[in-house]
């Protein structure tokens, strides 16, 4: 990991470095309340580099207890691969396959092995290419929230998501540069067949957003379209796409210690066609999982070095993230519980864990919060903390995810993605050059005067400072008059602004067609098999 | 700086060493919700080592800049000392003072010569011994809201404060171990006269808490009575009290560049005494200090090097902390803004100056929110961020801070004591020993199964994770048919609970007698000038 000094010039090239970089999305979008919100106009937070070393929550001599436990855990207690298909694959390769079980012993030597053969960063390629992303390295990349069963606005209250709501959802993320990918379907779909579902899904993706998405791996049908789906979405090849990973699958173990048929044809599909594997054990201490934070981690990183070694055993080199889900119980109601300070902990552990091994590392921006309170706010405040700090890369639910993933809501979308503006910024370099330093302006005013008219301020006093979207800033009177407005509030109101001026990107006429025919040929053969 | 490795375990002794501190404050109590709460029961809160290593912000070279450019700002510009006792120390000291102004200006080498005695880490006595705090090092220590005009609950409103809202304010941050210290008057009680409203406060805060206080500096009178106070408070000889700093003071600068006549009499009088000073220069960028964060922090050191030499003119060795209040404004209208990402760079560059002068670091939980709103997590969660990050010492306005420190609220002060809880949770070390490891449990539940019944669970689980006091955790369904409680109104619980639990430490009674003797004999000369 290179230091603050080589980091820095990066991240001012990478903020600065076109002109358009130094607009500011946020600058002046406060004073406009009210009269209808602008369209982004910044590539700003487009490519976002973590100037801050990564923090360390346990010793080296601790993480070499954790990596060695769990490779224990490996080769002792084993871990079961539900495909007869990958246990050949490993029993080929020497892992010790007990006869009539599905379970899989691995020497600890054969998983580092297989381990070794991963990537560092990589990209992971849009369909416009400057949406493109870089994955591992200092790089951050925030993908929306997926896979809920339910979906809430102020206005409509909570929900099953329709298709409406699915389609609203993908707009918002493609209405926010620092939203750099979608992450899975943010609420599922509930009026759209099963078998057809992410047909319209993903056609609908293709067409709303130019950033890049993800397949669900829930049979290898559906990898198979959506690998074809994000062929015809690029206007490329089969062998350019395996070349270029243009589509991630996210791969859940089934804590404890399981790997279920889906996933693993999940990984057989995308791993042996180049595409990128994000390998995510959801690891719960107290529940699916010890309820130690170390044990917890323990069996997170033997389920992850697991996931991540059949992906190679798959395909040497193929692009592969390292996941960390670790989180705690609520020990009175054993409901889950998220953005808390095991959480944060966790995730930073995880993310020396992903360093350790060279692989790039995911994690979440979580809560468990019900409404738009407080609490909604620290806890994903406190996911932010712990993931930035740790290191993150690739950042899931990184907006809207409310109640643990049950929910996703249309302000706490708005609300997160004002949150990791403000992490952005932050992570912008400090600019100490000798204008920075104001020595002529601090000459200039002197003892006892003020900054608000020197030329130094007038300059730069448009977009010297970020503006949040949802901060309400105005004085405890001004606010009172404007009937004491909350954060929920503002945040209803901008999602519904953001929707009213969204534009569809552009899509090639051809392409959309191709589109068109792909999907109506797969409905026509009846979809894919709903009995997974 | 020492290492993770080397503080971990400076850590486990610090959070685990006596019995007691085992046990945990939250356990138990969010399974008490509407029963009353407990009082509480550790002292796990009472000291915090803040285990992460600070994070850099600013490069090696652009620290030097930083610190280069304040000394010339010192050098050429000077800085004007309003008190002509100040100004003929510092002559005679080879200071430049301009014949007939108030205009110092200091030669590099004396301002570094003169900072230089300053002490590292050192401890701040209480009139009970048990609390007692060390400054500096990784030492992390919260001082109440301090000087709010206004105070706030959900029950009666926005108000200006009384002597029975200062008093139950002080009685708040008696009832949680997280809260080290008081901070000044949580809000200012304007029905106590200004000549005579220090001693009934000062008296108050000796009999409510036995925790450490703070003097205001706001003339020289008012500083002999708190010495004499703190004095006859912890029962000791005004010979002891010069070798145990007992007593602190803020000591702003008047940004730009200028120190009044009470501050310094401030530091003449605590500083002499061997009594805790706290520089802190109030620079907002845009307004007192240039727009820039890089410019603002030029003045703010070269304010706070000044502020820091001038304590050790008078009394080489004095305990002396190095204040950071650098944050931006809104732009658009002027109003202070707090929690933004320039705030979080701010507070780290200022870690980084004051470990480099080897002197301990004041910041502060800040946010501009008017009321318990996302916006009010989410600015104090980025402030906490960055102040732990940036390797804070001593955090004033911990607890209770709205309206950028308009106003005290009391919902505020327990969601801030809750986050500060959840944060010195994240600083505990991340056991990593074998029995945390959790090897046997994994062995026993195996792939599939679950860990809720394993003896490891069961024996752990009470204590196994933080339970916060605020945080709703229930599902949805069960969430609702409570009334659908947001954070706001938990806490308004909740500091009505603590409230009506509160007790009072104990004091001697010949303590209590001398205290009151002291009020009443200076109540009787008439109090103090009130034309400062």
């Amino acid at each position: 990991m290179s230091s603050i000094d080589d980091i820095v010039p990066a991240a001012i090239e990478n903020t600065a470095g076109a002109p358009e970089r130094r607009r500011r999305a946020g600058g002046g979008r406060g004073g406009d309340r009210g009269k209808g919100r602008k369209a982004p106009v910044t590539l700003r937070y487009r490519s976002i580099l973590n100037t801050t070393d990564p923090s360390m929550i346990v010793t080296e001599e601790g993480l070499e207890a954790i990596h060695d436990a769990s490779l224990t855990v490996l080769e002792e207690t084993g871990i079961d691969f539900m495909l007869s298909e990958a246990r050949e694959r490993l029993k080929a390769a020497g892992a010790d396959v007990a006869p009539g079980s599905e379970r899989v012993r691995f020497d600890r030597d054969l998983v580092m092995d297989l381990v070794r053969t991963a990537p560092g960063p990589f990209t992971l390629h849009a369909r416009n290419p400057e949406r493109s992303i870089e994955f591992g390295g200092r790089n951050i990349a925030f993908a929306q929230i997926a896979s809920a069963p339910y979906c809430s606005d102020r206005d409509n209250g909570r929900r099953t998501g329709t298709q409406e709501d699915f389609r609203n959802l993908i707009k918002l993320a493609q209405s926010f540069d620092i939203i750099h990918m979608t992450g899975g379907y943010p609420v599922e779909p509930t009026d759209l067949h099963a078998s057809t579902r992410h047909l319209d899904c993903l056609a609908d993706i293709v067409r709303l957003t130019d950033k890049p998405f993800h397949a669900y791996s829930l049979g290898r049908e559906r990898n198979l379209d959506a690998l074809e789906i994000v062929r015809i979405g690029r206007g490329i090849s089969a062998e350019q796409l395996e070349s270029e990973p243009s589509l991630f699958t996210i791969i859940n173990a089934s804590s404890p210690l399981r790997y279920d048929a889906p996933m693993l044809h999940g990984i057989i599909e995308m791993s042996a066609r180049n595409q990128v594997v994000v390998v995510t054990p959801f690891t719960l201490a107290g529940a699916m999982a010890p309820v130690t934070v170390a044990g917890a981690l323990v069996q997170q990183n033997a389920e992850a070095l697991a996931g991540i070694a059949f992906t190679q055993l798959v395909r040497p080199g193929a692009p592969v993230v390292y996941g960390g889900f670790t989180s705690n119980v609520d020990m009175k109601s054993g409901a889950p519980a998220f953005g808390t300070p095991e959480y944060m902990k966790a995730v930073m552990a995880g993310g020396q864990l992903a360093r350790r091994y060279g692989i790039p590392y995911r994690t979440s921006n979580t809560c468990a919060a019900n409404t738009l309170d407080a609490q909604s706010a620290y806890e994903s405040m406190m996911s932010l903390w712990g993931l930035v700090q740790g290191g993150g890369n690739f950042i899931m639910h990184a907006a809207g995810w409310m109640e643990g993933g049950l929910t996703a809501s249309f302000e706490k979308f708005i609300l997160d993605v004002d949150m990791l503006q403000m992490v952005a910024e932050f992570l912008t370099p400090l600019d100490t050059s000798p204008d920075a330093l104001a020595m002529d302006a601090i000459r200039e005013v002197g003892p006892g005067g003020h900054y608000f008219g020197t030329a130094h301020t007038l300059s730069r006093y448009e977009t010297a400072f970020y503006s949040p979207i949802l901060s309400d800033w105005r004085n405890f009177e001004s606010w009172s008059q404007a009937g004491q407005p909350t954060t929920f509030d503002h945040a209803n109101r901008v999602w519904k602004e953001t929707l009213a001026s969204y534009e569809p990107p552009t899509l090639d006429p051809a392409i959309d067609e191709e589109l068109d025919d792909f999907v109506a040929r797969r409905k026509g053969e009846g979809g894919v098999p709903t009995d997974f």
